[in-house]
């Protein structure tokens, strides 16, 4: 994209409404912008990072067998009348009539919809295990909202649902997507810690959350720090295999680490001094195990092989797409603006070019995007007319992992330059050369 | 994706409640479930095909140059008070209220967030021309929903929002955005003809709806049968080449072609008699011009190269995504189901084993699945234990465009046969010359 053509409001003043750092770098950098409170509309690049984290949920959770559909955003009050959740909402729930005096509801969440859609579809144990997800955009009408996307009223949660014919089924299922989340997490250059956590509205005994550790987050978490030393990496994984799932839960999950409302003083105590810890967390994850509870209050049952009609097991699995991008920020950043991981950032690097209108610079700018973009990759061009200082703070702001700067000085000794923006530095190289180290690192 | 383990919940009987073919079919194809009226969940193959529609849209709107982003589904009141639509719509604007009492609606089109994003930001002409999309939820509170997502209440459409200085600048936004529907609607398999329409509530003097000919449709329209000869095929476009965009206009458009509203029975019979056409079409999609009707409402203004404040030029484009998938199954099947153009099919092909269970059939079964897999190319293995004709049937049903069957006496002779879903011709030949056939097709 050549920016000239692009449209990348940024900001110079800091907007005063804005109170945590991710929330203030979203609205200079131009990705999002506030239509009413707690809805945002997404600005281009703020809209390209939602899509690549949704990519990557995606992947991750087709990679191990669970199917995407989709669910409309609105739903019925009757089917949250058969669960007996219409009423126990609370004010969260955006309630609507529509023309014909019908209650409607703009779903939170989508338990009764998907058990809805199994009971009419699925009658035998010989169509189990199934899991099914979405991607969609939900409401909350949260009192106060704040934060950004961190804690707005309309947001995108991709939210999961396995059926299964037993507990023990059900539990893989429960494993199955905690190592799905451990390497969603990882490949958005973040470490979010599975602890356990209590299980709110949705019901249910078995529940943990993922917790990206930050100053800014919401819940308070107690944890051993040898958590922080665990890595998911890139390990081969057979999501079929119950004993592999099942050790890689236990890996992550046995050492102490748990939010506040379900910390254990006498059992954190336990910890060696030094490696006990208490710090803030944002909730970026949470997945559940609640057995029979909607499938038998909705009839979701279905045939085992002894012919008798059973309710199916549940589970119900969500990230948080909107507000992921947030804690990202949270996490990676300086002062000088966004520090995107290379997973997730909006464009793989930046070019410069530090004299618009200069033949040589210009030529060796359109050569670089021609040749970074004919590799596939998505460059970012600052083409306008712009002192090189502004062309500098635009791309610090905005946060690509990697720049190459390109000056009539530099042509003359047949150098561009390469730097990244995590450490700063930066490394004189031929033109080709820069473009073989940004496809070295992105493939 | 092998079918044992999708989710493809297809009907047997035709649902008593849908009135055309293409609702008949999504129902029965397992692709949509009704939630509640006009509203829709998206099951796995819908789910599908409508990425592949997004994905289609999304490539050649940013071809144009066009730029996505992505505005919330529920807006404020606010700001079509101010544009003066938020009494003026009727009915099927859904109006919410939220808990503080706020008076909200669920977009059903974009003119007013978008102009307020466009004046919030953009103050001088040099930042112009600007072109924004995005492709999102809407809702209409139809009074009668029917015919399946053909009129459904929340439906997915890509609207997009051009800015220009000048009229002159407008109409290449309008020709460029002709010229991308053409492009887009063929990639689709679809011939939808520009017709001159009628502006409606969104206002503005020129307009040209997209129509898909179809007995179905909800629109009566009048045209000389040589525009069904005109076809976009793969012109190569410089989207900035005013007179290219101009010159197509003028070719898709000159010939008379209009629907029921702007209908001219005196014009019409100037066309010779044997090219008179009367028939019924499909909208799905319009292009406007309107001029400065909202930025003027609005104050959307740029400083010009006289130093003068000027409101825009706008024009707004819609294509109505969801809807497109009936349109496409309405041109497009047979009495044994669904014939997908290659360019939306939901996968690639079908792979029939007619032996489940024969290891010979098993074996060659896998081994072309994870070839076509390995070319980049997405097949549907039934590999379930099923009589072969219920997996013809289902396959039919689903209209893959092409099926390779594998069955114990053919590979005795060393052959599979590849059958087109759309003529029926079914030839026999080696695995691999069928599994090249497949890539060729697609490559």
């Amino acid at each position: 994209m050549r920016l000239s053509r692009y449209f990348l409001p940024v900001l110079k003043e800091t907007p005063a409404e804005a109170q945590i750092v991710s929330h203030r770098l979203m609205l200079r950098a131009g990705m999002i912008r506030q239509s009413s409170a707690g809805i945002y509309s997404w600005l281009p690049l703020g809209y390209k990072v939602l899509q690549k984290l949704e990519q990557i949920v995606h992947e991750e959770q087709q990679r191990a067998g669970h199917i995407p559909l989709l669910m409309p955003t609105l739903q019925s009050a009757d089917l949250w009348r058969e669960s007996g959740r219409y009423d126990d909402y609370g004010e969260e729930m955006l309630r609507i009539t529509d023309r014909h005096g019908r209650d409607m509801l703009y779903g939170p969440t989508n338990e009764e919809l998907i058990t809805d859609i199994f009971r009419s579809y699925v009658n035998s144990y010989k169509d189990l295990p199934l899991t099914l997800y979405h991607i969609q955009w939900k409401f909350r009408d949260e009192r106060r909202p704040r934060f950004g996307v961190m804690r707005g009223r309309e947001f995108l949660m991709k939210d999961g649902y396995n059926f299964d014919l037993t507990k023990e089924a059900a539990l893989h299922a429960y494993n199955r997507h905690l190592v799905t989340y451990l390497r969603t997490f990882e490949r958005m250059g973040l470490q979010a810690i599975p602890m356990r956590a209590d299980s709110g509205p949705i019901g249910g005994d078995d529940t943990h959350e993922f917790l990206v550790l930050a100053e800014t987050g919401e819940s308070e978490v107690f944890y051993d720090s040898a958590v922080t030393d665990l890595s998911f990496g890139d390990r081969a994984i057979d999501y079929d295999d119950v004993v592999q799932c099942q050790s890689i839960m236990e890996e992550f999950t046995t050492k102490y680490a748990r939010t506040d409302e379900t910390h254990d003083e006498a059992l954190f105590n336990e910890i060696p001094e030094d490696r006990r810890r208490s710090a803030r967390g944002i909730e970026v994850g949470q997945i559940f195990y609640f057995g029979t509870k909607y499938s038998e209050a909705m009839g979701a049952t279905v045939v085992n092989d002894q012919q008798e009609q059973v309710p199916v097991h549940m589970g119900s699995h969500g990230i948080g797409v909107s507000r992921l991008i947030g804690a990202i920020i949270e996490a990676s950043h300086d002062d000088n603006g966004i520090i995107w991981p290379e997973g997730v950032t909006p464009f793989h690097c930046g070019i410069v070019n530090l004299r618009q209108g200069d033949e040589a610079a210009d030529a060796a700018c359109e050569a670089l995007y021609e040749q970074l973009t004919n590799a596939g990759l998505d460059p970012l061009y600052d083409d306008r007319n712009e002192r090189a200082g502004g062309k500098f703070a635009t791309m610090d702001l905005i946060g690509l992992p990697w720049r190459i700067t390109v000056g009539p000085r530099g042509l003359k000794n047949g150098v561009v330059e390469l730097t990244s923006r995590k450490t700063g530095e930066s490394v004189e190289m031929a033109p080709e050369a820069a473009v073989a180290r940004i496809i070295e690192i992105y493939t």
